[in-house]
């Protein structure tokens, strides 16, 4: 599945980003002592990894959204909408999380709420359009991850 | 493998943006007779996805940067710069490959090069820098791409 | 002054926006009747200035830190953290702004803390640095708008 | 009038620019005699304007089009696929010349192509749409200043 394999890639990401994140925290110097840095755990690595993985699915859904609506399938209005809203706050998060912000649990409640509106526009059309159905698992992803660290 | 997890998981985008270049393309009639839409093949596809691992990657190795310079660690200088940089290109091609835009292969060929130097700047510490490991890895990647794309 | 001026040169685009408010909610009908549309009022136009101003600054700003990370003065090092962290949350403010999204309101509460962050480290280095000056005078006056937009 | 307010007012954040530009380039010792420090040339300043102008202009514009293509308007299909293309560039642009970086040139002459196709799509209704007039004007701009910088 796209979205398992997704969420399970990423491993060498979130450790290095985990690795950040302990020293970002004052356990630097383990660093020394090992060739490559162990990893901690990081609160934002999923939801940075389920964010890129919506930014990606998202910039796809709105070409598809404007190829349609370019030929006058207004069917796609508020899917268009929608997805643009979630690319500007999945954007925010995803940025913020790889940075390990402390703003990012508040980012993720904006953007779980973008992220709830662009599944629901997107799940119309996943039967038939694989865009929304890609973008619309994304969705789903980060918006458990989003409500974790919110929660 | 991280990177080769990433680039299979990044199917299901693929086929839907595959799907939208072939509508862009005039032809779109055929979605009418499908439940879901068959893939057509796009030139921008695995750019896209390698320059969407290198986005998350590189966020994550500038975070690592910034975390040795703020404790007066110069090492990390070229990388950080060459990672910023590499941001901005691999961000443009990104955004242009899922736009299916005829300006993605000479953007790609600007996009090469910044990947070369980041590359180059994050090898020196990938054996000891997880963050480094994983955007040297997702640059070559990258490179690989942007040069069938440039060729 | 530069901050006075941006904000009074974003004139054509905020009418730009404010046409578009307006068609967005329902009154579209006008523009059938003149030449060019006249603007109503948009509640985002002015966080989306000052948005703009703070990502135009925060770069210029965020390249100054590096310059002197890199030369191992530390002096920057809360510069350089708070101004990526208020890219992010100013990127998404001004996206979302432009979009006229219900979502610029909670957006903007969560942009108004970084902006504070990022005016508080720049304002050490003020008086010094031309870059830290304007990336502070930007950030001033997101939090104006931010503000009265949470409000 | 909006662009020349505009490029005149980023005199702040240019003379800042410059001042890292001249440090990054090995002039850094002069900062220590003087409370703010002084300006060099920066080559890449004028285009970081007006690519900044751009994106502003541009996510209104895209705003507006995606406005006018959801009511079944399709006059605005080529005005919203240029303008989507030309914020990719711009963004790029933007966030290299603000890095000083060396890059900035050969990205502009893509930047440059894809404002030219955006003005030529947004002129066709800047007679009758604010937002595609100030779309079309800071690309006007922005086209002359890539065409400097790549000559």
């Amino acid at each position: 599945m796209n979205r398992r394999q997704f969420l399970g890639s990423a491993a060498a990401v979130s450790l290095a980003s985990a690795a950040s994140f302990a020293r970002a925290h004052g356990h630097a110097d383990y660093h020394h002592h090992h060739d490559m840095q162990p990893a901690a755990a990081s609160a934002y690595t999923a939801v940075r990894q389920t964010a890129a993985h919506c930014l990606d699915a998202g910039q796809v859904c709105l070409t598809h959204c404007l190829s349609l609506l370019t030929q006058g399938d207004t069917s796609m209005s508020d899917c268009a909408v929608a997805v643009r809203q979630m690319l500007a706050l999945c954007g925010a998060v995803h940025d913020l999380a790889a940075q390990n912000s402390p703003l990012t649990r508040d980012a993720a409640k904006v953007c779980l709420e973008a992220c709830k509106q662009c599944a629901k526009a997107c799940k119309e059309h996943s039967a038939h359009h694989a865009e929304c159905k890609a973008c619309y698992e994304s969705c789903l992803d980060c918006i458990k991850e989003c409500e974790k660290l919110a929660a």
